[in-house]
This record gives C-alpha cells, structure tokens and sequence, in this order.
C-alpha cells in the first residue's frame, strides 16, 4: 500500500452476495488437544512479564533467529533464521498456503519476480509516493524519520524560551517534560514552567526548524527541512548503470497479482469472485529498522488480492475477510485476548480507499499492526491499464457486464507472525514437583500446526538395544510425514525441558513398559500441562492426523 | 561458486567413515505407481521431439510461467510462477526438504538474508571475481558476452583477407563458415577458401580487435576489448547513497551457511558430518539471460553445505553425495537416461577445490549442468575466519582435534529442475480409440510428487445431486491432505484431456456405479496409461499415501 494520503470516498453497492467459509481450524480446535491429557503432575505458577530481551534471548540460544552477518558484526534491518526458526517460518508459510488456497476453491497462487519492471511502480505509484519524511543533522551527519523525532517549546511564564525534542518512544512526553526542566535549570531562568505540548517534526513550522535541537547533538541549529525518502532499494539490470537500467527491489508482493492479473484470469479457470495469493520477499529501506524482526528492511509477506464484481458488497466481503483472517491467527495459536481491530479512520485513507482494518497483536513492545485488510477498489488495476495501455476489464458471464474488478486485500508479514506466536507462547513457570523442589522451566507455548518439531521420541534409557530400536522404529515412521526429533542424551527430565523451551508439543517416551508389557504402548508427555498417559503408535497417528494441518 | 580458476590439488586422506542413505524415494518406488494399473483402453503413438516452443507455449496457456510485467512488454530475465507453476515449484522446494532436512537426522535448515554484509562478498571473492567478460560495441552501444562472441580469420589461399564474427549457437563454426563464404564473394577475392578456426573474443589479440565485425553494425572497427563485468547487483541500504551504503543481492545462498556455521554449530545440536541446507532467491546480472527459465537474473536456489572432519574421506563423500543427489532427480520423475555426470577437469577447478561433478540433464537445447556437486575443502570457512578475525574452528569430540571443517557442497536451482521435468514430462500423442478414430494428447507425465495437482474429482454428470454431492464430499475429504481440483463442467473425456495436460496423475469419476452399486466406489483413471478401474476411499488414501510425498 501506498502512503498516499487523501480524503476517503465510500461506495456501497448491493449485489453477488460473496460467501466465505471461515478456516476450518478455529480457536476451540486449535486449542481442544490441550484438554486431551489426563492430569498434570506438578503445580505451576507463571511468571507474567514477557520481556522483549527474554525472547530474544532464547531465539539466539535455540536458533530460532540470528542477526545477519553476525560474525561481520551484523547488518541493521537483516535477520537469519536458525534450524528451529526456518521450521517454524517454513509452517506458518505452509499453514496459510494450505487454508488460503489449496483448502478454497475461489484462491489460486502465484510467485512473481521480486525485481519487475520499473514502470510498474511508477503506475502503482511508489516511485512518486512511497516515502517516508526524513531529516538530516548537519552536524553529526544522523539522519531521522521526522515523524519519529519529537520537539515541544519550552514556556516559562507564558513565554517561549526555547525548545527540546526527543526521539519517539513508550514516553516521549514524559522524556520531553524533562528535558524541559533540565533546560530551564541549565539556563537559570525564573518562572512556571507549561506543560510541554509534542509535535512531531512533520509539523515543524521554518521558524522553529533553526530552533530545535538535534537529537545527534542536543544542540539546535543543525537540523534540515524534512524531505521525501523513498524506501524502495534501487538496483541497476543489465550492463549499463545509467538511469535507463533502474529497476527495484519490490516492496510489496501486491503488484504481481495486479500486474498477472490478466494471465491468471485468461488461464486460471477462474471467476468472480475469487483471489490471487502469494508468499515472498519485499524489501523496504527503513530508515530506522525496529522491534527486532518487526519492522526490517527484508521480510516476507503473505498476501491476497480478492476480486469482486464492481457491484458486490465489498463492505461485507472486507468484514468477511477481517474475520477470516482473525480466525486463522487463532488457528495458528494467537489468543483472542491479544488480538483487536483497528479501523483507519475514512480521512486519513488514500482517496481511492474504501476502508482498512488492521488486526492489531499486542507486543511486548506495543499494541502493533500484524494483519492489514483493505478495500482498494479498482484503483491498481485501473492505474495498470492506464500506464501500459492493455485494459483491465473483465466480462462477467453472470451479469453480462464488462468492468474493471475491484479488490479486498489481506496482507500480513510472516516474520511478524512469528514474532507474535513467539511472544505469545513464552513463558517462565516456577514447577514445584512432588517431593516439594521448585524449579523453574521455560516453555514455548506454540500450536502443534507451527510447532518447529511436532514429536520429540525419546528412548528412556541409551544403553538398553530393545528399547533403543523400538524408539528408532517409531522415529523412522513418524519421520516419513512429519519433523521429529530424536534425544537419547541426560535424564528424561532435561529432555522434556528442551523440547518445552522449544515448542515441541509431544514427547513420547519408550520406556520399560513398552517393551514388557502387552499393548506397545509408549508414555505421550504433553508439553503444556506436562501430564502424562499411555498411548499407542494409531492413537499417535491419529492425534497428529487432527492437530498438525 | 566463483569463477576463480587455478590449478587443482587434491588431497586424500582415510578416517571418519560417513555414512550416507540415498533419498527413500528411488527411481524403482516412484515409477511403481505405473504398474498399479490393469490395461489401457486405447492404442497410443507418441511423436518424438520435443521442441521449447511447444513447452513455453503449454507453460503459458496453462498458467504455470509467464514472463514477468509481461503488460509492460516483460522484463528480460525474470520470470513469473502461475497457479500451477508456483504449486509445481513449491512441491519441488518441499520434496526436498523433507528429504534432505526432514528425513536425515544429519542435515538442519536455515534461511539467511537475501541481503547481506557487503564484507561477506569481499571475504568469498565475489567483489573482486564473480564477473563474465563483457565486450562493447560503442557504434550500435551493445553488450556482449566475449567468450559467447566467436570469431574466425577469413583465410584464402594461405592468406588472411578479414574477419567474420558469430554470436555463440548451436551452429556456431557452420554461420561462422557462411559469413567467410560470403565476406569472399562480397569482396570478390579469388582462390580458395580455407575452413574457419572459430575462437572465442577473450582470445582476441589486441590486434585482432579492431579488425573483428561487430554482431552490432556487421562492420569491424567498433568493438572494446573485453574487460570484467561484476554479476552482483548492487543496491545502498541506509539514507546514504555513498560508497559506504554499498550492499548486494546474494549471487548464491551458499555463503549463508558460512557466515551462520559458527551459530548453527553452537544452537543446533550438531555433531560432524553434519549439513546446512537452504532454500532461497539468488541473482545474478547476466548479459545474456537464455534459455527460458534456465539462466535468468532471479533464480531460486536448494543448496546445502555438508561439513566434515578434515581427516575424512571427502572423495568417498562427495561420490555418495552424487549418488543422492541423482537418485532424487529420479525420484522426482526425471528418466535415469537424461542424466549424466560431467567431473570438471582438474586444470580448471579453483585451486582450493578438490573436486567438482555436475550432473547434467538434456534439455531440447543441449545437454546442460543442473545439479553442481563441489568438494571445496574448508576454503570457505577459512576466508570467512580471516576477514571476520573471528576463528571457526570447531572441536571434535572424537579425534580430540580442533581444525576448521571441510565441506561438500551439492547445488541446484529450483527453476532448472522445474523446466527439466516439464522438458522430459511432456508428450504429445496420437490417440486412437476403440472406435479407430485418432485424437491428439498433450501429456505431461509429472511425478506424484511434484504434480501441481493431485487427483481431480469429476462427476460423471453435473445436473445428479447424489453423485455431485458425493464426489464434494470425496473432493473435501482429500483437500484437508492434498492439492485437488473439482471440475463438473464438459464431457468426461474432455475433463480428462485438461487433467492429462497440467500434469495431473488421477482422475477420479463419481458415476451411476458410485451411487448404486454397493461398495462405494469410484473410477480411478490413470494419466500415463489412461487405463480405468474401480477404487474405494480407503484405496484411494492409499495410494495417495505411498506416491504422494
């Protein structure tokens, strides 16, 4: 999307009603295997405070995430993912490829080239829009978003003695009184200081530019007037490097279904409504990358481009999908309670914009975006026509009328996500066993549809052949479909304390009474509850069968 | 791999057996499936060649590639996936996956940055040597590649007369004979013509150059000398446009696991041999992209990176490394008899390297290399450890040593191996039924495991509600696991066609027989052979189950 902002216009039109079925893997399923097991065997309190720096913490320990180049001393905005977190990545992708489009009838995928031609972001207009306000400190050469960067006057006594700023943060008013203090303090003057009254550098009038101080510096006079900065990376294809060879790293997916549009409907057996979906790479020069993988400057997105006749509800169908969407992040383990709706307000929209609801996720960090919904009309189409001349329109069979489609875009960040489930699922408990010893255990609360391993199997003892080989039996089969993990090393304990710290939601125990007793039963340890009970190898199977899909 | 070449040293030593298993999939498993059926219900002529345009043509009718911004006239070297090309992709990335990650207990995943330190190319020798020689014209101001451009002296009765030049083909020496026969008469000398001794330009004497025509203008005096032309595109990251903002486009994920080793070895629960593998976009500004998907400037790229003691038998290693790797080939439907080894002659590998196999496929357009398989020796490591100043070493348990591991590296790109099987998958055949009439099949004989879709559910007839109503509640049935099509429209033969076409190993109709006969079963009809029978549910899962995975 565009951060082109204009005046919202709203249209309703009543006809081809769209109806959507919801994932069928609602939040009541996707958190019923937790009532499955029998009786936990130790008490648990919860630490509540999810630290950003514990989960960090742990995704370095684990290798879930690594900083890029790390051993170059890293790159700002670039992240690696390790051995669990290319897994857990990898599932969530797979997750909604599967509900998105090979579990609906009415969305197909795509994967479009990451560089495309250059006039298709002139036409969708991010070359001219897609930018964000920057200001330059003369001085200590910084460069800030100047919608991050803070400033209030000073007033003493009703009068203006001067100003401070300060860079966004969870506090910026109460960093910016302070500041104010201190420089009525330093500069000995007389008087009652006025509450401080923030702005941000966007609204910074000539006049007081000269007067702001810079965050580089603390000394004002060095500040520049805020510019536009494009965020798309620019790269040169072909031999030359002249301006003729300019070409883009996308910094959306969106545009390659708008720009395939015509191909998917010429050859796709499709017809309205219906979806083009894509997963993959977008890059955006964020000027001050942060929040960890929340906002980088290479990411991944997930994205869909819902096409409706120019007559539908589209407000229906834009509601239909929110919902949608929020089921999925349901299904995928994020508690309803974290999750909330944020409608744009109809004057802060694009003018081409119907609506846009972002479900929001609350964060260590904040209440943030995680999920954008928006109903763009048919303005990228019909600025793709414009620009390459090859119309757009479609004639639709049913209503025997000849238009431009327009579109409902859901369009959510895969990093973002799995930021989410990590926060949403880590917790530190304080497990008090039965001889009364406390101890403490960090556990990845991660749905069994994402979870990095699904199974751990563990042999109870390394040095018994019977047992070790019924374990390898069983890992060889499980290993066919799903990712297993095989642990014959330090007491069963600190076994199950691994796979918790990384989300594994099963570990089956071969122990003693498998191998002695009838049933070729294996003991299944729940990672939640920690409760135990016998289960068979088809009981197994059929308890992955329903909650890893 | 960089381009550097030096001479080869090899270097054997015995100790660390390593024990590989090929992929559980072979050519005998994944070729079973065609022997499940009983008879073929009508004779079948298939025409031999298979020509590019036929397959570029079904590409883009059926939606599996199209160029890229094709409405604005494409983009030379990007490619876009359609709705079956980015399932048929995507089945490609997760069959190996599983096999390489998920079904080895050695082998652990990653996913790196896209964009990396820009020290990391430095440190590999990609800044100073990844480059091709490229050649100008500066009357027509176009680019070559030197050593695809060719040349000849013009010889007459032991006499050089001029010089006549060709863009590299599959009949190079033949045009480059015609254009000396012509340059002759043109000029009207007389005698006799010797054969022509075709070079190519990076073999030009300076003295030669200004004599050479231009593919440009056909005239000699215009071109440049042959100088290096860096691959990697190049972009600035940051607010700064200046040298020091300079970053690339990864040419190859390899280097990932370099610069990850270090973390992956101290997260991931690894003990040597152990691998690193990766699925990723590469890029590389090639002059001249060709060959379709198969050299293009956004490539997707499986690598892995097989670190081993360095006392290890590397050549046993990189033999069963080679075995693997042409085993899944095979598995994945490509015919034994298409692939050949090519080791890399020892006067041209790199002087670190010990050793390079590729194995070849032949495409319509020539043999050519699919799957690189490079024993590297611990260069890779080593380098990174001298720029980074940080050691990568790692300690081994067994022999007590502490040495920088050696590595194994198997190479391939997803798109090659996709145009590979849609090269040796498609058919066209003469069909002739029972009542001797002859119709023409388009058929593309993909493997089950890589079929874009799985088995399409097709009643017999749309207006039945009970069997319409079956084959939904088949069709929903199988969507929860695969990728299915449901498709009422057009006669049964007609449905079949469209399946055979897109690659679709299983039709499966719901007819009369379904509904009122007990049993409840329905028609398998199978693609390669077109031969029918009856088949329950259960079967169905079944057979799905053994071939689809």
């Amino acid at each position: 999307m565009v951060g082109v902002v204009a005046a919202g216009k709203t249209r309703v039109a009543g006809r081809s009603p769209i109806h959507l079925s919801t994932p069928e893997l609602t939040a009541a399923r996707a958190l019923r295997y937790l009532s499955l097991l029998m009786s936990a065997e130790s008490s648990v309190t919860t630490k509540p405070a999810v630290s950003m720096d514990s989960i960090v913490a742990l995704a370095k320990r684990r290798g879930f995430i690594f900083q890029s180049s790390e051993i170059y001393g890293g790159f700002n905005g670039f992240f690696d993912y390790g051995p669990l977190g290319s897994e857990l990545k990898k599932n969530i992708r797979d997750c909604w490829w599967n509900d998105m489009v090979h579990r609906r009838e009415d969305v197909v995928g795509i994967e479009t080239s990451i560089i495309m031609h250059p006039k298709v972001w002139e036409a969708s207009g991010h070359v001219a829009g897609f930018s964000d306000p920057l200001v330059d400190c003369k001085v200590s050469k910084q460069r800030f978003r100047a919608d991050q960067l803070f400033f209030s006057p000073v007033t003493v006594d009703g009068a203006i003695v001067g100003y401070v700023s300060a860079l966004e943060s969870e506090d910026t008013a109460a960093k910016l009184q302070a500041a104010a203090e201190t420089f009525k303090r330093r500069k000995a003057i007389v008087g009652t200081l006025a509450p401080v009254t923030p702005k941000d550098f966007t609204e910074a009038t000539p006049d007081q530019i000269p007067l702001i101080p810079s965050p580089g510096t603390a000394e004002p006079g060095s500040l520049t007037e805020a510019r536009a900065f494009n965020m798309m990376f620019q790269t040169n294809v072909g031999a030359m490097t002249d301006g003729s060879s300019v070409a883009y790293l996308r910094p959306e997916t969106a545009q390659g279904m708008f720009v395939d549009f015509k191909n998917v409907w010429d050859t796709g057996r499709v017809k309205l409504p219906f979806g083009i979906a894509q997963i993959g790479k977008s890059f955006r020069n964020e000027i001050t990358p942060r929040y960890y993988i929340f906002r980088s400057r290479e990411f991944e997105q997930m994205e869909m481009e819902y096409f409706i006749h120019e007559d539908a509800d589209w407000s229906k169908c834009h509601q239909e999908w929110i919902e949608w969407c929020r089921q999925w992040l349901i299904s995928v383990g994020l508690p309803a309670s974290k999750l909330s709706l944020y409608a744009h307000k109809k004057e802060k929209l694009a003018f081409y914009s119907k609506g846009t609801t972002d479900i929001m996720f609350e964060y260590p960090f904040g209440v943030q975006e995680l999920w954008g919904i928006a109903a763009r009309g048919n303005y990228d189409l019909g600025q793709h026509a414009l620009a390459s001349g090859k119309p757009q329109e479609v004639f639709d069979e049913t209503s025997k009328k000849k238009f431009v489609p327009h579109v409902i875009e859901p369009a959510v960040g895969v990093d973002r996500i799995l930021l989410a489930v990590l926060c949403a699922g880590y917790a530190e408990e304080d497990v008090t066993d039965d001889k009364g010893n406390v101890e403490k255990r960090t556990v990845l609360r991660l749905s069994p549809r994402i979870a990095p391993v699904k199974v751990a199997v563990l042999p109870l003892v390394k040095n018994k052949e019977a047992l070790v080989g019924r374990a390898r039996a069983l890992y060889k089969k499980l290993q066919r479909r799903y990712a297993v993990f095989f642990d014959d090393s330090g007491n069963i304990g600190k076994r199950y304390r691994r796979q918790d710290e990384i989300g594994t939601p099963w570990c089956i125990t071969i122990d003693f009474e498998t191998i002695e007793q009838p049933g070729d039963t294996f003991t299944l340890r729940e990672r939640d509850s920690m409760a135990q009970r016998r289960i068979t190898e088809v009981e197994l199977f059929a308890l992955l069968e329903e909650h890893v899909c």
